[in-house]
């Protein structure tokens, strides 16, 4: 790939960033970072659905877009996505936001470069067949065929018993799977033009895989599912107690996993021309947790001090013995957990953004009900999980709620209004954990509450508008941020004082736990060249809210701040793409280095000094 | 082992000769030889039931045996076997035979050493438990106390489902059970002292069973069966079949075969302070048909031209994809074949005489219903399978019979009479394979039959008491063994002229696959130094018989016979406990030639020839 400028893009209304590194396609733009965009006729600039705004009209209009777009249009500087490649700086207008799914669901990721050198490989041999002259055994004769005779390849017993008669009915002419040292499959003709993988992100909240052409790198389809363990438990530790005490409850959660991910394999190969035998392996990057139950491992030593897992890697295991409806011996590789509460999740971040070959020094952050946090470089890792609580998913959040339909997720205060944006379009129910963030930094912005986290009462506000949305009751001062005639249910959606303090203990931990790491790894905050927001929650909030509200610190410059996307499923497909990065990931275990945070007096202290707005 | 002089030890009455190679206890050669011999006391010296007559009288009485034997007894030369050191050239006289089983079979071996090199390893570990400073987990605990930290352990599912609450459970204090690079189990406790296997030898109609303990080498217990697939087939070829054309019949044969092992493993155990949880390897020699029926591998091409076989060499297979009621990791590892019908059990032959590594030329025979044919040195083997027939397991024989209770098994022609030994010391019923060879050799002598194999009219033969024996019917001239007051029956026990073709037959196929290899190897017959005959059948048999009647080339010394016993089992019992015998069944297979006689216009030609006695 070409590396020439980077190229900033903002997308409005409320402002999403990405800095581009190579020259890009709009469409694809807009499509890696989740945006809900039609395009009927696949990009081909034939259906005109994905119009957009170029607010700094730099882009000429082509031959498509001139029979698709009015005269109207165009001086308003319409253009049609797919049509327009990014070559500079440009800020980019959304016309409508289409219906979103349910939840928001975050699959791909942004600026991961993926290299195919898998050990996964198709072999077809016209083998000579054995002759009264050379009587030699069929498997004495596929052994004689390799390229490299000298390897040993184990061969299955199940796959032994076919072997002989496949060879018959199939005149010899066989494609043999190899991965890398066992046979995963024999299948009649040549087939080697057609080989494919998965890529997993095995989230507590949400389980999100891609099916990969193995063969170049090329992703087909995606697809993302809440994880229904949900209702057995909305974090990892409720999980673990759920598979500890239930009888019963480890193979029930790992059944409810296992057939997740089956139908979800079901919809990524439905309407293409791929069959679940042609899919040979499953990378998968997921928590510590939710690998352990997804292969059956009793998790509950990572519930109790001192919080160990019974694996951090764990060699490649057949599809069979973990329940997958793939070939029986197709490979299940589980990307290696650094901790009990640092996964394979974030070993995948680490590769993804490949922190661990960069001289920069990269902030990575993954914010789910735990906040991971990586800190370092080439010259080694420090890692830490903050208990950083639901806050910001919504939960303990009087009008909290999850990223979904009539969701608040982007908030603007204006001098006399407050512009918001809700998930689906609809009247607004509650706010989510980006919006939260929005209006924390609003409220501070606009002096409704003060360094401390106090609301401050009517009297002491300045703006009038802002004044006459601070109200008070038992529990002391509350805002509101929509009046109940424009939500759903005609009910305020105000934030309480209670809230504010839920919010300051989630960035707390977060802002404590970065400065632990930049303590431990002994450099100055200036130093960080990269932060990395990952994940759902971190790919959609304002990076300006973030910094305001003090859950990154202050010293970061918001030109530093990237929106990564998925890099877990990222990861996992640069794991299952690349025998080097198998590799490397001993690499990224070896030099990070994980923190506990719970046995440090510092953490304590810089946790109580990050509560403040100050 | 030191060596001493070879040592000569003649077991009378009939004749059984064992060449030894160092000072050896007579009960225990007697015990090797499968001589049924009375031993209540273990071989104290205490319980008198092992008397034998030592007929040249060279050895001193012992204190022992004062004790336990008679002034009369004493001056005749009466000996307990348990208190004889064998130190020169003896001939032992047996008193008394006692029962035997039904069927004679063979399960010890004469001459073979074995090492102790496994690569089956226990390893106990007092491991540290984790903590807060060190939350390792529980699986890189284990790999971080490992001698070699390097060597990457394969550590299956089921064991890590278990890994975690097991160190808790113990302590910390686990031995681990590794073979050679896989996890096989857990155990609680320091059991190190405790490591056994199986060494079978699974043959078409017997098989046979060893416990080993594979820290020392030593035998522990001996079984041998019947392989109850007979019924359905007494030869390979017939259980080719069945497999092949019965809806269900190749899980039939596995399924039979795998119960029986499983019921003479607990036999084996049975009695002894030994758990099939202390089992972690059996080691299996059997003809290329069972190995692939005991594995559930149809063996239907071993049966067609060019009866090629799945496999000839198989990588190490758990016992519970066999079936085995071993822990469901042990590891089952199966001698490799040479050819469709040159099986693991010739590997175990090679490998127990260790032919591939002599200086000398060896011929090794194993006959049965095909007489298998190894000779060579450790500059190449030549080896075959020549289609015998079934006439030296009595079948096709008008008075043949198996080598069960009721048999003739060995038979002297004296000048006025015949003096024959009974198996089970009972009224004959007929006569098994070796005692063919004695009545067909002592015809031969006694001018009976001619150079051609025909049964001369009693008025050309010479000697008054054969001639007497000698009656014509319809199918010819016949000769009377028993007369028939002398039978179990009441029914004359003959042989008749087409009993002789069938021997001839039999013999020619022998000699002349003998031949084909000595003109393939280049040699003169002169050159063959050590002539080994393993099996059941060729452990039995007279060898001046088998000179005689030309089963043999006449210009072999009767000296260079050995009969070697079960060097299926033997050779198995080396696979088991030794990593350079394993690795030395490789360079067998490289250097064993297979010569496939169907093909070969000379081999039709010597075998005519060798249908004379000439």
């Amino acid at each position: 790939m070409e590396i020439l400028k980077e190229i900033k893009v903002l997308i409005k209304p409320v402002g999403n960033m990405v800095i581009e590194k190579s020259v890009t396609n709009l469409l694809d733009l807009l499509r890696r970072m989740d945006v809900d965009i039609s395009d009927e006729c696949g990009g081909r600039g034939t259906c005109g659905k994905c119009k957009v705004r170029i607010l700094n009209k730099t882009y000429a209009i082509n031959e498509n877009e001139k029979l698709l777009l009015s005269e109207t249009e165009i001086s308003d500087g319409i253009h049609l996505a797919c049509q327009v490649i990014l070559t500079e700086d440009t800020e980019v207008e959304l016309l409508s936001r289409t219906e979103k799914s349910t939840m928001r669901k975050l699959i791909h990721s942004v600026g991961v470069t993926y290299e195919v050198d898998s050990k996964l490989k198709k072999l077809y041999l016209e083998l000579p067949p054995p002759n009264i002259m050379n009587p030699i055994d069929d498997i004495g004769n596929f052994e004689m065929h390799l390229p490299d005779t000298s390897k040993k390849i184990k061969i299955p017993i199940s796959l032994l018993k076919t072997f002989s008669a496949f060879l018959r009915k199939t005149d010899y002419k066989v494609t043999f799977v190899i991965s890398p040292d066992k046979l995963i499959n024999i299948e009649a003709g040549d087939t080697t033009s057609r080989m494919y993988g998965l890529a997993f992100d095995l989230g507590t909240t949400t389980i999100a895989g891609s099916l990969i052409n193995v063969i170049n790198g090329d992703e087909l389809a995606v697809i993302a599912e809440t994880n229904p363990q949900q209702s057995y438990g909305a974090d990892v530790i409720s999980r673990i107690n759920y598979a500890k005490d239930q009888p019963g409850g480890l193979s029930k959660l790992q059944s409810i996993v296992v057939d997740t991910i089956n139908s979800m394999i079901e919809s990524l190969i439905a309407n293409l021309d791929v069959s679940f035998r042609d899919i040979y392996e499953i990378s998968i990057a997921g928590n510590t947790i939710m690998t352990h139950i997804l292969l059956g491992i009793d998790p509950r030593y990572i519930g109790e001090s001192p919080y160990v897992p019974t694996f951090r890697r764990i060699a490649a295991i057949n599809a069979e013995e973990v329940g997958l409806t793939l070939l029986p011996k197709a490979q299940v590789i589980v990307l290696p957990n650094i901790s009990g509460y640092v996964g394979g999740d974030i070993t995948a971040m680490i590769l993804a953004k490949e922190i661990h070959r960069d001289d920069r020094i990269s902030l990575g952050i993954d914010i789910g009900t735990n906040g991971e946090i990586v800190l370092g470089s080439k010259r080694g890792i420090k890692c830490c999980s903050t208990a950083a609580g639901p806050a910001f998913e919504g939960v303990h959040i009087s009008c909290g709620m999850r990223a979904e339909n009539g969701a608040i997720d982007k908030v603007v205060f204006g001098s006399d209004d407050i512009y918001y944006e809700v998930i689906g379009d609809v009247e607004p129910k509650g706010i989510c954990g980006s919006g939260l963030l929005d209006v924390v930094a609003g409220m501070l912005e606009q002096g409704v509450i003060d360094t401390s986290g106090r609301i401050k009462p009517p009297e002491e506000i300045e703006n009038e508008f802002y004044r006459n949305r601070v109200f008070q009751n038992d529990a002391g001062q509350n805002f509101i941020v929509v009046p109940k005639e424009r939500t759903l249910k005609n009910a305020i959606i105000v934030v309480t004082q209670r809230d504010i303090r839920e919010i300051q203990l989630a960035k707390a931990a977060i802002n404590a736990g970065i400065q632990i790491l930049i303590t431990d790894l002994g450099i100055d905050p200036s130093q960080i060249e990269c932060v990395y927001l990952a994940g759902a929650f971190g790919s959609y909030i304002n990076k300006y809210s973030a910094l305001k509200i003090g859950l990154l610190p202050s010293s970061i410059d918001v030109e530093k701040i990237h929106f990564v996307g998925n890099t877990a499923i990222a990861g996992a497909r640069k794991y299952l793409l690349s025998e080097r990065s198998r590799s490397e990931t001993e690499v990224i275990l070896a030099m990070t280095d994980y923190v506990e945070l719970s046995m440090r007096v510092d953490f304590q202290e810089k946790f109580a000094q990050s509560m403040s707005f100050g």
